[in-house]
């Protein structure tokens, strides 16, 4: 099992910089005096196509050979991962194939769509995604790409960190959402090798809490009906992802629904800016444990902004 | 009657770049392939007390004489004025008087509140609004900033604009919205004195459409019983806001509630801010009217995101 090293992000960073957005660092005085640290938001809600998940899917689709991307690439996913694929595809002129549950939300349906993605709808079960998925690439060739489970990917997702460190190289923390651990994984990646100083901690839904779990057992323990509204964050760990989270994460600490949702609505109000549940997890994480983050440089990644505005928790 | 001139615009600047934020101009490539032209989107919803008012009320406040500013300032508002005027007197150390209507939305009262604005309540009629503050004055000494009808203010305003065009010299059009045309009137006055060839138009909601009606007419036709979401642009026109208007502005333009909630999600959901109804209505312009703006580079003040997360229209 070959794990990426920094190196890797480098070279990802280099590949992807003139498709992916160079996302700007947000800062608020009044979130900063409530929570008595210093913050500084990486917003991957306004990377392209509204999530970190770009980086990675353009990595991975911009890192194959002209032979191995002539049948174009494909995966299963409901959520920010598929669009982001059919997006990168789309801009190295390429297919994309893309298994979603007959379930997914219109939203996502249309933005992977809108991608130019060429979707098939499928059972809402994993056993029949991962089928669909087998049956699709026997039949066209695609190459598939793993959500966060894949080398390149997680190269790519090192990247954001990699942005922030580099505009802010005296953080003492950075904090990011794990579901699959593709974001965390890159994240501890870059943090751990552009400063000697600084922790790695992920924030994950006590609903969710299988990351947490893992990273305490020992080994990885599988995802089993996760319930949170944090739906980026259902998946279970990959092992390129939990063998990196061992080695380079500093903690992982889980959080209450009504955190999350109370992290969600203070950066909405105070911020004007939209995110995703998923992206309100690490700023659940300072909610509910302001006396261990007093006085800190803190980076934070916003890891997206896509959600159904007609089904928000306020 | 002595207007501000554009000189005014630039000591006002100088005098709070202190203490208001340069806010930065967002683009959206999805947008521009949608409405056909290149659009630059000026984000004072992302300005201190979350709209472009604390400019001017910035302005205002750090405008007065020590001698004028010892019993503080005192406003009526139910908006953002009111929390813009709080917060630029509390950062000059001073007291503010922010008379209220009674049934403002608790939001804007926590506001208020928060900055240290001293609140009195009273009857929701202007007529009440204004002998409550009248009264208030005469006890207590304060000077009154009228929301836009005031010198300083509209040169504090017209600094957005200012900063829009010294970033993007070569902008065909500048949109905003209008209410009492505190906005519209500094705007304009940036505009015409750093572009030869930029074109100023604003938007304003139909159910509310007096300062369309006052600009063609020739003569301010007062707002009576306005309807729109829009709610900060419920105001008539200020006598010194009108005079800049009929002389720099190009033209004013309604629509419809519909394209309003139609321009404020797509914002949302394309750009991932937060921007309140009347921040979308120079939006709402473009939509219905598509063939009229093409090609063209576009600057649009989004001039807000305060509103009530429990009360969307989506």
């Amino acid at each position: 099992m070959k794990l990426p090293q920094f190196e890797d992000i480098v070279n990802a960073h280099e590949r992807i910089k003139g498709y992916v957005h160079h996302t700007p660092v947000f800062t608020s005085s009044a979130i900063n005096r409530l929570l008595g640290s210093e913050l500084f938001f990486k917003c991957e809600n306004f990377q392209k196509t509204g999530a970190f998940k770009f980086r990675g899917a353009c990595n991975a689709v911009f890192s194959l050979t002209d032979e191995q991307a002539i049948h174009g690439v494909g995966t299963h996913s409901s959520g920010n991962h598929a669009a982001a694929l059919a997006h990168a595809a789309s801009i190295r002129g390429i297919e994309s194939q893309i298994v979603m549950p007959s379930n997914s939300p219109e939203i996502k349906k249309k933005a992977v769509a809108s991608y130019g993605g060429i979707i098939t709808f499928c059972e809402p079960t994993l056993e029949a995604r991962e089928l669909t998925l087998q049956r699709i690439a026997l039949q066209t060739g695609v190459e598939i790409i793993h959500p966060y489970n894949n080398f390149n990917v997680i190269a790519g997702q090192g990247s954001a960190a990699k942005e922030l460190l580099e505009a802010f190289p005296d953080l003492e923390l950075v904090l990011c959402p794990v579901g699959g651990g593709g974001l965390l994984s890159g994240t501890a990646l870059s943090v751990k090798s552009l400063s000697a100083k600084c922790r790695v901690i992920a924030g994950e839904p006590s609903g969710a809490d299988d990351a947490m779990r893992s990273f305490k057992a020992g080994y990885i323990i599988p995802s089993v009906h996760p319930k949170t509204i944090a739906d980026g964050l259902l998946t279970s760990l990959g092992e390129l992802n939990y063998a990196i989270i061992c080695r380079h994460v500093d903690n992982i600490i889980t959080v209450s629904e009504e955190s999350i949702i109370e992290a969600m609505r203070m950066i909405w109000e105070r911020m004007k800016i939209i995110i995703e549940p998923s992206a309100a997890v690490p700023v659940a994480v300072l909610l509910e444990n302001k006396e261990l983050f007093q006085n800190l440089r803190i980076g934070i990644i916003l890891s997206g902004g896509n959600l159904d505005l007609k089904n928000l928790p306020f």
